[in-house]
């Protein structure tokens, strides 16, 4: 748990290996740009990772994701953890200024090298970005981080959801998440490990912890009882029950032997959805390219053939080359 | 428009064409069984589609969409427009039942000969659920609809997203919707051609039209302006305003042009994601049978090989065999 001196000599993945910010920025940055050698470091560096904890944070927007992560990081410092931050912003290109103002709130621990914070939006397909948050995870689980913290909006994105990659689930809601609310009800969202009301000092946020604990009661009852922790963390405050949940949640799994499984599900979904993303974005590029490819998309606009039949006949020629 | 009498003699397809519910009915379930005989028909009944006026309405759990959908019907009765209805609901078959209940206020119609409703649920994967639904859309459209009105949950459904196929999309709201509001106020969620506030007598309804309003200002000014429409969907309130905007989206863009070329890039981008999907269903199906697969991905779970490289693997054999 030392914190690492910067290391300039060596490889970009022993520099990584060693602790080294720089190395571990620039190792993200190859992966973001789908740069070749960004892929062969994660496969280098692949054997090292598994040690850090990953923690997942995920609810609708403007419920106060970035405060909690900044919260939750200072909370795992005074345990002198070395925390990697990753959030993920599928928003539009349009209003990405907005939604970077936010981070702004993370700034805290910019200074701090026991801490790396990196956000990674859009360049195109959801796709593209949950396989790069991927791999940029599995980098900061190899460059040593105790904890790494993946915080990302609740929304469906595309193949993988870079939230299933952690350990613990937490969703984040606030007086005023009727729809997040209603979504558990109906079963669209799943059941996350451990619930924060955020902003509980709003005059409905009793209303609030009421409606979770409710829906949490009608759902299934599993051996992990999912706790609602209330937490106002622009004052910090609720953090350290919240960690302290987070650590209990751990244990659990791990006692309960549900830890390697979970992860194996995780991992095994993940090469699935990486595979499935590649082939969606090959499909994308060729119809852009191949001149029989868009004559057939014209045939279905014309009403000459239809959807099903023309994917069908686009993956027949997929398959040949 | 007018009412069609069952038609008992004849192919599946020709008393689907003549109007007949109980061939639309049965061509639907094929689809929705992946039965080829399905396919088969929506490839022989395609030219006869484009006719029906296709629209959507999205929106969280519980804002009442099928009741909106069940006054959007009566609404659109009145002008002997014969109707026909498609609720996808992509929920876990553990709450289904509740959601169910709910189909119960579309029940006014079910004895209409004008409309025709069916309700499509998850079995198996999220892009099946939505490959199903198009096809179905295709029949309805085929079988001399003049409206044919999607209803789902506004959450990601995979590889193609239902309400896409149609020419108005429509996002219900309700006072108590913050997540939606936050979700187009950062972008994640797309700018619908009308919005609705449902449930318009609430207390705090007021301000959720003028959150709507002030959202749609940040947003990008288009030809279009985005009207925002205040119901009570169960006692009728605001319904003929609605289908009136709804008519007067449908002549603008019919008027500025861009009907045909918003169902040409839809359609374009259904084939690819029927294409997606279904590699992707082949891909986790071998995944399940394949040993050699089977173990591949136990590497990655040893943490032998990373799960990029283990996706690539796949797809070369993929495209081998």
């Amino acid at each position: 748990m030392a914190e690492a001196a910067e290391k300039t000599t060596g490889s970009l993945a022993e520099r990584l290996v060693a602790g080294d910010k720089r190395a571990l920025a620039r190792a993200i940055s190859l992966v973001e740009n789908r740069d070749p050698e960004g892929d062969e470091l994660v496969a280098e560096l692949y054997s090292r990772t598994g040690q850090a904890r990953i923690i997942g944070l995920t609810g609708p927007p403007g419920v106060g994701k970035s405060t909690l992560i900044g919260a939750i990081c200072a909370e795992l410092r005074k345990a002198e953890h070395e925390v990697g931050i990753l959030s993920i912003d599928p928003s539009s290109p349009f209003t990405q200024g907005a939604v970077l103002g936010d981070r702004i709130r993370l700034s805290d621990h910019f200074l701090d090298p026991g801490v790396f914070i990196r956000s990674m939006a859009t360049r195109g397909s959801l796709g593209g970005l949950a396989e790069a948050s991927l791999q940029a995870a599995l980098l900061m689980d190899a460059s040593g981080k105790d904890d790494v913290l993946l915080e990302t909006v609740g929304v469906g994105q595309g193949e993988i959801d870079i939230v299933d990659h952690a350990d613990t689930v937490i969703l984040a809601l606030m007086p005023g998440s009727g729809d997040s609310i209603q979504a558990l009800k109906a079963g669209v969202m799943e059941i996350p490990d451990i619930i924060v009301v955020n902003k509980c000092e709003h005059p409905l946020a009793d209303t609030m912890v009421r409606e979770v604990k409710t829906v949490l009661a009608l759902g299934p009852q599993r051996s992990w009882k999912v706790p609602v922790v209330r937490t106002e963390a622009s004052k910090g405050e609720g953090i350290e029950e919240l960690v302290a949940k987070i650590d209990a949640h751990g244990d659990h799994i791990r006692e309960e032997g549900t830890l390697e499984e979970r992860r194996a599900r995780n991992l095994r979904a993940e090469v699935l959805g990486i595979a499935a993303s590649r082939m969606k974005r090959e499909l994308e590029e060729r119809a852009e390219r191949d001149p029989h490819w868009a004559e057939l998309l014209d045939r279905v606009v014309r009403r000459e053939l239809d959807p099903a039949s023309a994917a069908r006949e686009l993956l027949q020629q997929q398959g040949d080359g």
